[in-house]
């Protein structure tokens, strides 16, 4: 029987979705993957544009969320000239601003009149150095992709959009080490290091919209985490302009560098209320000769905790990503996105794994010996296994599409959260328990390999008696396991009021000390991670 | 000729140096290093007793330096009393504190008059309290190796031991992160994560004396930067006692936590003199079943360069270290020390290679590739390539005794730069120039991989002459490359009055703000890092 498994997985192999021969790999096309189709109705609802979209434009967020305004001066016309005339009128808008006002979740609505487009670093600090004289507060915007609403006005501040600043500015092949402007999107940046053979070691889902001035300043974690670590080890250096004006140059072109305070991780997850990242020097690996992916059925969690031990010993150094999805959440995707095609199907799990190597046939020999071991043990029921670049693109998409068909045409309280990985997956059945038939789909999947889990519970539409049962339970129950309520996505406005339940007083005690400092008037990305 | 050469590579190796049949390969013995016999006279000198060492004890510092004293308080009896009630008398020293008082390299002299030793992190806070209140200042210690000053009182801190709090809380085989309290000797924390095999992802000569908080608190850097990155990426969390007392709890246990600013990396690299690291936690590899070293000869830099370039590529996700010696680095060390055996000479660069990785024959195919084919092309001279855990650490043993060669029967003067590659070694020349026979060896080792040269010039006793052509050129012309002017070694209270080569006047004033806020009577190890 377990043979037979074995050759199942080896059949699907020959029937198309595999080649395990030896193979000529195209290093530049083997990783670069299409997130989305650019036809895909997901993406024509593009947040910038809204053109098209059928779904609801949201509420004010000041008006539905009882928001306090803070005591900023309001904007005047005499500000606007002002600001035409440090940046031309091309790059002051004031009129359709919706797309910079409303999250990509569309579940915050702010009421910006003003978006100003700085194209150097100069600009931003003399935007920033008006608007704290004016106290005028400002949001920074990057792609505007993030989940927490971190990104986007509540009340009135101006946006300072970042998506001028665009540039890579070098990208040294010998050392790997690349110098990029912060609205640079992070696909584009990722191709031109791959290029010079090199790639950015961070990859999620938005990555043809975001920026990487975003990504750091939410500290963006993704598919990579488990091979390249965060960017805090990633990322060498930081421009970043304070609320004064001032310009705060902590960059480095250098892996090592101890001289004084290592501030530049002030600025990396602080959501731009510290400050604005204009620039950033980031360590980039060489990409990878050979990238496989193999895409597994496995009958209990049990199996998946073991099969990550498995990969992590057995692929060890070539494991570049561990993803975990469950039956509910694949399902979901497949059936409104019938353009995915799943190679197995009726597992209550799935494990997404993909190695990268700088050596085809030793990477092969890796991942077979491993799905091998894995399916004589019992632990692994099926899969497939693929090394040819448009397969591994198709697997990706797969995963890719898990979070987009949950909100496709439903509401979805989404949730990001550290566990440890022996109660990595119990908060899903509990959540299921709790919700019974009032919720659609209770579903959990995400970055195993970093114990980051998204549970996610969707329903027909913004139910508040789910909303009752799943919150503030999910925070209680991830801070009893001494877990963190925000794994990847950040606080923003969402999660402002739960931060307690991962950061102690004292530690929020000088975080707002922090602020004070940076942000004297507290004109930065105001009503976002404090409260 | 290249194919002779090639071939000698291989019949070094074959002579016993090396061993490229498959074998078994012990993980825990493999990557076990001795840094330095225990016999041998340069560890008979250690800094904590001093007991049988003919050094000279250097003069007081606060007089050779012209200290002026802080406004500190002066320790009294009802003060030692105070302490001896808190801690038991055991744990409070007044007598026979040279150990604590000199720093490693018999630079600094303090004058220090108490050693506390507590055992918990309530009785650092309880001290701090108490010190802080009476205004008296304090040095934070470790193992007590670091290079610049940083772990000894300059006038009469008190020496704050973290001694005590040395176990290892936890060690978590299956998601690899361990928790640790800062006075754990870092080669004690390595063998313990290798009972579940697992490894410490930092490595350094000092590792049998330096502990793990000391480690974080400099940013200790090393020989495994090059395969684990720094320690911003690998330290998931830290506890800190500020100079108030009060405890910062930044811990975790998960690799993603976005909740809030990212306050532990504050400590991280900043000496305590922002507060004492007592706990982290730490994200740490599975330990590679298969360590390889090549030690090889090259006929210039650029041939080094590209050497390097080369082990990028086609060792990529293997390489675990890749190091430089320049041949009178070898031929002093190879002087000092008899016992010392290099598989070969007569090369103006050498490099020390090392791959780790989970499987030895593919690991042994890529590295004896990459061996051949440098060959081949005329790169790589000589040399040897090994596997066996003896011949591996009498490999390292070589390039771990570099240091302690220069300063064996000399006086050194040491820096720690980062410089870009393509002038990494130029400066090396241009000292040598500068200093011409008034120096006995002007020499450049070190982590090539990350950038970093440690550039020495010794001379048989201090020579001012010497040092007035040496500082401040060497800062000078590593600020001119952008470069930084510490790379691993710190700030400490000898570079102090370089840092603003590296670090700009508005981060200078932003790193005296954070100081004022964390320790605002500046009790907090004084006279390091910023003047």
């Amino acid at each position: 029987m377990r043979f037979q498994q074995l050759l199942h997985v080896r059949r699907l192999a020959s029937a198309g979705a595999t080649t395990l021969m030896r193979r000529p790999i195209t290093t530049t096309t083997t990783t670069s993957r299409t997130v989305l189709p650019a036809t895909h109705p997901a993406f024509a609802t593009t947040v910038r544009t809204m053109a098209g979209s059928g779904a609801p434009i949201p509420e004010l967020t000041e008006i539905t969320d009882n928001v306090q305004r803070g005591n900023y001066a309001t904007l005047t016309d005499k500000d606007v000239a002002h600001f035409e005339q440090l940046l031309g009128k091309n790059f002051v808008l004031t009129e359709d601003l919706e797309g910079y006002n409303i999250c990509f979740l569309k579940r915050i609505r702010g009421n910006s009149k003003l978006v100003l487009k700085p194209g150097s670093t100069a600009e931003v600090a003399a935007i920033l150095k008006y608007c704290n004289e004016r106290r005028l507060a400002v949001v920074p915007q990057g792609g505007n992709t993030g989940l927490v609403g971190g990104s986007v006005p509540i009340c009135d501040e101006i946006v300072l959009s970042l998506a001028r600043l665009n540039k890579v500015l070098s990208v040294d092949e010998v050392t790997g080490i690349a110098v990029v402007e912060a609205g640079c999107i992070l696909e584009n940046f990722d191709q031109r290091a791959r290029e010079v053979g090199l790639t950015v070691p961070l990859d999620l889902g938005a990555k043809a919209s975001c920026h990487i001035g975003g990504n750091v300043s939410t500290n963006a974690g993704g598919v990579r985490v488990v091979r390249y670590g965060n960017l805090h080890g990633s990322v060498l250096g930081v421009e970043a302009v304070l609320a004064t004006g001032q310009v705060l140059d902590l960059m480095s072109n250098f892996k090592k560098d101890n001289t004084g305070y290592h501030m530049k991780h002030l600025f990396i997850g602080s959501e731009g209320t510290l400050g604005v990242v204009t620039k950033l020097s980031m360590l980039c690996p060489h990409s990878s000769r050979a990238v496989n992916v193999a895409f597994i059925g496995l009958n209990s969690f049990d199996d998946v905790l073991k099969t990550f031990v498995s990969a992590k010993r057995n692929l060890g150094e070539i494991l570049s990503s561990c993803e975990l999805i469950d039956e509910r959440a694949l399902n979901t995707a497949l059936q409104q996105f019938k353009f995915l095609n799943s190679p197995i199907s009726g597992f209550p799990f799935y494990m997404l794994i993909e190695t990268s190597g700088s050596n085809g046939d030793h990477d092969e020999e890796k991942i077979n010996q491993f799905i091998g071991d894995g399916m004589e043990r019992g632990e692994i029921q099926d899969g497939t296994v693929t090394g040819d670049p448009g397969k591994v693109q198709e697997i990706w998409k797969i995963r890719e599409m898990v979070p987009l068909g949950l909100i496709e045409k439903s509401f979805c309280f989404k949730y990001d959260i550290s566990l440890p990985l022996r109660d990595f997956y119990n908060i899903v059945d509990v959540m299921r328990e709790r919700c019974g038939p009032l919720a659609t789909v209770v579903c959990g999947y995400g970055h195993l390999g970093d114990s980051n889990l998204h549970l996610n519970v969707s329903c027909e539409e913004f139910n508040d008696e789910i909303y009752k049962r799943v919150e503030p339970f999910v925070y209680e129950y991830t801070s009893k396991l001494k877990g963190s309520i925000s794994a990847e996505h950040g606080i923003g406005f969402l999660k402002k009021d739960y931060l307690h339940y991962s950061k102690d007083p004292v530690a929020i005690g000088y975080m707002r000390e922090m602020k004070k400092l940076l942000d004297p008037n507290s004109i930065l990305n105001p009503y976002k991670v404090l409260n």
